[in-house]
């Protein structure tokens, strides 16, 4: 599901226990490194704001972040919330199954809302 | 073995069939969220010359970068040039094995060498 869009960006959720997003540029790139200097800097920005969000509103154990796109090499940035009783920690969610978790967590639809009216304020 | 270190980040590699490093704050904080944003962004800097320094001299299939720091909770950044005949792809270096990859790759030490040249530019 598309939860934030610009000229420049857009960002997804991934389907998961814990709360994930990904962000891709709408420009295809395969690289970090591939991208202009200025859509790098919004890119972290971005992120940052996200990171910051998950921080603020799950308050998680930690934040997992990773840029992989090894199947289709389209360069895009994960940025997961972990939890210590989570079912992959302390491994990355790529990682070996530790536990079959049931985490309870507050809504992710009021998160992605919170998310939206502070992504909107950063790029207006 | 540390391949890299200056007032605010140090370099180490990771050992490893494919080219890893992985960037550390000399001071510690938590999350990137955390770092000073002028921090945040020598850190972005930092990791893009090594990117660039790693396709240059070893023309991997993909860069990998990551985020963890789930065992022990300080924030660093993994660089990865990985190959599709690696041990491991398409699957993260935290993944299953694929195979068992014998990788025929230039020399890890005068690409150190190369990358702290650029480094060193860079900073000075």
């Amino acid at each position: 599901m598309k939860i934030y869009e610009d000229n420049d960006f857009f960002i997804e959720d991934e389907k998961s226990e814990i709360p994930w997003l990904k962000i891709f540029t709408q420009k295809e790139y395969k690289e970090l490194s591939d991208l202009p200097p200025e859509l790098r800097l919004k890119l972290f920005e971005l992120s940052n704001i996200v990171e910051l969000q998950m921080r603020s509103y799950f308050a998680p154990d930690k934040i997992n972040i990773a840029s992989f796109a090894n199947m289709l090499p389209r360069v895009h940035l994960h940025i997961m919330a972990r939890y210590k009783n989570d079912s992959y920690f302390p491994q990355p969610m790529w990682g070996e199954k530790q536990r079959n978790a049931d985490l309870k967590l507050p809504s992710f639809d009021l998160f992605y809302k919170s998310l939206q009216t502070k992504l909107q304020q950063f790029t207006s």
